[in-house]
């Protein structure tokens, strides 16, 4: 009944994937069209019901996702003050002169000669606190919430199931656990995380309907909606989040999902306003970022521009080296990590990034205080309500407000906090706490870029009249900074630009944002992949990640595993083939004419004949467990007694419609019928016979094993070759 | 050697799309990979060509698409005076009192009681004359460039190829003639045409190269940049442009192309703003319809919005509908055409303008301003060098500029103007001059919408504090209502909004943007397609559309022709075969081991075989006219002196990797086949036999049948299903 393969050595290294399941949105969409179609004789509540769901389960996610920003945010604001002593009393006055209430619990004062060390202490210890309670957290009661969940995101997005990540612990977990650790003043962000949570959002309401709980293909084009809220409620960028979705996360968003990711968006960001509404003047803000700079730069400054992104790329890059460094030093399994829990890890971390962090005032407050602050425009300072010195963070200048700070030692103070941050950060993405790297590549970006700016301005300020500009803004160099950075991490380009578009409301600055996000991808690039994608390898996803050249080199031939087993119509006994289905190793198997003469006929998976045959034994009181089983399309006589798998022409268990390549094919069409077709498995035919399977898991793997080899110049396939061609001239021979 | 099917029915229907050819993108990004990979050991100058290549391709469309954009703006600024008379001395001087020459030169000035009848006959006069002249030279020199072109674009990118429409004299006569019909005053704009005449410039850089001029392919990548940069030029929105491409124009857009359309999208951008500084101020501007709304709106003011999208899609379709009529009935061919020359109709049209636009203020001047005043806001007109009255129309108080003027009288002309803009527009589009609807659409749209914002005003002063909101906006309602027409006509969503939202600089109206956009393209829907995908039915351009219910109805055995031409090994002599080939009615056939025994071995693409046979004709001294062919890789033996078509490794007129699906194949795969690998021909298998084969075209005709058989209610499926059965029930008997 089976036929057995050669070795188990390529199985072996499956193993570690075994957890991961292969979505098909071929089958996929095709069982929710059969389940939940409509015409013009739909009823009118069904139609309604059908049509809508997904537009209100966009909306849904949307909206809890910006309330749960709102709410870090809160937890945020709690906890960031009570580092500065708000817990204690330390902010209930009396204030020396000229510090207010809001200086002292937004850390601003610093707790003056009297105070300073007490306050010190006190921030130390909240920080370290809160993070091991955030880390142990995660570690107790919800392992994958750690970290940003974004690789994790985008092999869902991709076409595979992974258990827990996106489960209701997860996403309470995450919720808590983040606004505790970006509270405690880790170097991170919550921007990365919110999109985790939007996306365990969506799984949690999908899994309470019907039609999306089993359907794991439909349920992904909500998932990639779901990405687009989360960075709406980070960024206050709508637009940014569907481009986001677009470019980073999801592998396959036909228009009709993008549509409804606009709507989830368009809800979230709008929420969001809501929640910051202030109820006394009516007037609510997307973003704490806002900077208004209505003039375009000189022709002059697009070379620093340029400047600007390259350094970026390469400050990405440098991150991602050393980052991966760590990553694989403290893996589970490693050396580090035996001796060290992860809990302890994330307290060490917080308490190193609490001494640092204290003496310098910008790293000392809140990360998005400071990139606000670096962000604006001194002459552009909000008039009501604020005092310039606090919002700006003493980048202004202190006679003149309206004036940036043009001091060396401001300058020098700017370069400390960013390389500052840029360490810490290094060390804290991938840690055991949910952490994002948004903020903390903004910020370091930001730092930079200011500093840039600030000696241009001086600069330009020699010529009469401007030797670059009119004016410099160092505001604007900040911004470039910052993306410059924010795209040599993570290598996104189009939604970033529009993130940073939608955060500073100029048109004027599209084209400079353009440029040094290209830039800065091509050139990090150059260096390392983007922090993401190392991720994911290292982490060892499974994930078809964006076509290169190795695939034009390689044939289908070339990928097809030397194990396959087949099925032919003829199954054996049912406690035989319920046996076989229930240890099962693989998800599917073809079906042939007879192992002697393998003419493809179908394709069956594995669940759903478990499934059925289960059914089957409790309901069908013709059937034993010593009936034969056959599939009865394609045997001429049905023996007497013997089941028909395919009687019930309600349930079709054997896929005739399955894509077929034959050897010839070059990987670069699988690849592509991979990604753009999104189905699991391929059959491979040397004619009408069925020369091996290429599966989306094995197809990963090839392609990882081609890298390895191309990196390392070994000759990998030449080596292989002879004992392919021998292969496949014996299959050729079989099938003439 | 040739197997002739049994009917030429199928085939008659097909000879309207005998000049388009399909592009099979995977051959192409193979046989582009194949010439100009680049790897380790390319030398860096080749690298550096072969790599930047594209890069400095979309740039340069975008800088001359600027270019070409700058130049059209003066043309139809110097014909748009000439039609207020400053071509006969009318805005020499001297002026009443209160009268300035601009305002003379741009129509503001009605000529006063005096000069009113004269400035009226000679503003008809010229819009006349204009009119003609660029519809007779559109006739005479380039029929392809009537229109707007983004359905001819659409079908190009969506994998076929169409003569003429990209060609050298295109280009030319549609930037001429468009600044010609747009300076002549016609309800139409130069936005669309844009796109057109960007992609024209693009396949004439295309040309000049020898990577791209052959590879149809790789030029619909260059395309889709092309494209991007057109509407960057037209709105000056770079990122409108890139979504305008992915959502509307392209068909197939990997992030790859869309880094590079983000590119020549901002080079264009940049470039206009370089054209548009002004030379004293060094200030430049990429559009004029800039208009800045610093506050966002309140709750209740949603509502409107939701109304205003509703009825602006209603509008959209109703121009659809009636717009579609009118260009059937004077369609080539049509008794109108018959009697009345197409540079004529366009003279007609123009008159009729001419009469119906002077009378009033917003349809006497140029259509942009008219936009530009009705969206801005009364109180933040542009302080410097400006009349505000002239500036904003008379659309501010006159007494005080910095109200609104709220007189029931503005509210009847704004409702006059629109409705005579929108029949014009009804009429113009589509007529023989090179024309575009973004402008007259958005025109309406935005007159109406300003209306209710007016209303609303005033509704909204009656309460303390305001009924609706703190302050109403009548401008924000303008640009509502423009989204809403403009959205109802074309159905774009995503790239809509980002225009807008590019055009107006203002987080705060993105939410009601998108509402407004979505409701609009969700409601027009209901009654017609959008004026583009209308535009390709009736026209019967071959185009494959957004997938749908009917798909899954449908399986792949439906789909396949009865007539069915196939090859064996054994090809005939020379002189046969190559006469076969010359005169070959498919562009394809596939390679079957014999007749009776239709085992598929590979596909054959006549085009290639032809000219590698004239080579060898040429060439080879061995083969003469009596020479046997063979496909040498499927017999066993050649016979002594026979010409082996597969002898040259080099050459793989034989492809064997061609995409099989099986009679099973729902026809929802089979659509997702053509759209996402972009391929041109499936073979249909049964088993290892061809059952058949759907080539795009053909199953673009299925679909269309299935579509106006679904309409009609006719059960077309199901009345030829028994036919259909018996003869796949004959297939199979044959192949098993």
């Amino acid at each position: 009944m089976v036929s057995m393969g050669a070795g188990q050595k390529t199985k072996a290294t499956f193993d570690e994937w075994a957890n991961f399941n292969t979505v098909s949105f071929r089958k996929d969409a095709e069982k929710d069209f059969l389940q939940f179609k409509t015409d013009k004789n739909t009823e009118w509540g069904l139609w309604f019901q059908i049509e809508s769901a997904p537009w209100i389960i966009a909306s849904l996610v949307g909206m809890l996702t910006a309330l749960s920003g709102a709410f870090i945010e809160h937890v945020v604001d709690y906890f960031g003050n009570a580092r500065f002593g708000t817990l204690w009393g330390d902010c209930d006055g009396p204030f020396p002169k000229g510090v207010t209430k809001e200086q002292c619990e937004t850390g601003y004062y610093d707790g003056g000669a009297d105070g300073w060390w007490r306050k010190y202490m006190g921030y130390i210890a909240v920080t370290t606190i809160l993070s091991f309670v955030s880390a142990m957290m995660t570690f107790k009661f919800a392992p994958m919430a750690r970290g940003s969940g974004i690789p994790e995101i985008k092999c869902i997005l991709g076409g595979f199931t992974m258990p827990q990540v996106l489960d209701v612990n997860t996403l309470v977990i995450k919720i808590l656990g983040l606004g505790l650790s970006v509270g405690a003043g880790l170097s991170c962000g919550k921007e990365g995380p919110l999109v985790h949570i939007a996306c365990c959002w969506c799984s949690v309401i999908c899994n309470c309907t019907a039609r999306y709980s089993k359907n794991e293909g439909k349920k992904r084009e909500l998932l990639s909606c779901a990405c687009a809220a989360g960075v709406a409620v980070a960024f206050g960028a709508p637009l940014g989040g569907v481009l986001f979705s677009l470019e980073e996360a999801s592998t396959y968003f036909p228009m009709k999902t993008m549509i409804k990711a606009f709507t989830g968006g368009a809800v979230a960001a709008w929420t969001l306003e809501v929640c910051h509404t202030d109820p006394k003047t009516g007037v609510g803000y997307l973003t704490m970022f806002n900077a208004n700079y209505p003039v375009g730069p000189a022709l002059l400054e697009y070379i620093f521009f340029i400047i600007i992104g390259i350094l970026g790329g390469c400050m990405g890059a440098l991150f991602v080296h050393y980052n991966i460094r760590i990553a694989k030093g403290r893996a589970p399994g490693s050396p580090w990590r035996k001796k060290v829990h992860i809990a302890l890890e994330v307290a060490m971390i917080a308490f190193i990034t609490g001494i640092t962090a204290y003496p310098l005032l910008w790293t000392r407050v809140i990360s998005n205080s400071a990139i606000r602050a670096m962000f604006h425009n001194c002459a552009n300072v909000p008039s009501t309500g604020v005092d310039p010195h606090t919002f700006m963070l003493d980048l202004c200048d202190p006679n003149d407000p309206s004036q940036p700070n043009l001091s060396m030692n401001i300058c020098w103070l700017l370069i400390a906090s960013a390389v500052i941050r840029y360490v810490q950060m290094t060390f804290t993405f991938g840690c055991g706490a949910p952490s994002g790297l948004f903020i903390p590549s903004l910020y370091a970006g930001a730092a930079l870029g200011r500093v840039v700016g600030i000696f241009l301005w001086i600069f330009n300020a020699s010529c009469e009249g401007g030797c670059i500009a009119p004016q410099i803004y160092p505001g604007v160099y900040s911004m470039m900074g910052a993306a410059a950075c924010l795209g040599g991490v993570c290598r996104v380009t189009i939604s970033l630009v529009v993130i940073m578009f939608e955060l500073t409301n100029g048109l004027q600055l599209i084209v400079p944002f353009m440029i040094v996000c290209i830039l800065a991808k091509y050139t990090g690039d150059v260096f390392t992949p983007g922090i993401y994608d190392y991720c994911i390898t290292i982490r060892k996803y499974p994930f078809l990640h964006e076509p290169d050249d190795v695939l034009f080199h390689t044939k289908a031939s070339d990928l097809i595993d030397d194990d396959l087993e087949m099925l032919t119509p003829n199954l054996g006994t049912v406690f035989d083939f319920k046996n076989f289905v229930e240890n099962a190793k693989y998800g599917g198997y073809p079906v042939v004419q007879s192992l002697e003469d393998p003419v493809f006929l179908g394709y069956m998976f594995t669940e759903q004949v478990k499934d059925y045959l289960r059914l089957q034994c409790k309901n069908n009181v013709m059937i034993n467990s010593s009936t034969r089983i056959l599939i009865g399309r394609y045997v001429k006589e049905l023996p007497a007694g013997s089941f028909d798998l395919t009687a019930d022409p309600e349930v079709n268990l054997v896929d005739e419609s399955i894509i077929t390549v034959t050897m010839e094919t070059p990987a670069a069409m699988v690849h592509r019928i991979f990604r753009m077709l999104g189905n699991k498995v391929i059959v491979v035919k040397q004619g009408a016979f069925v020369a091996g399977l290429i599966t989306k898991k094995s197809f990963i793997r090839h392609m990882e094993q081609l890298h390895s080899a191309a990196d390392h110049d070994q000759p990998a396939e030449t080596k292989k070759e002879p004992e392919k061609k021998n292969r496949r001239a014996s299959t050729l021979k079989a099938a003439c």
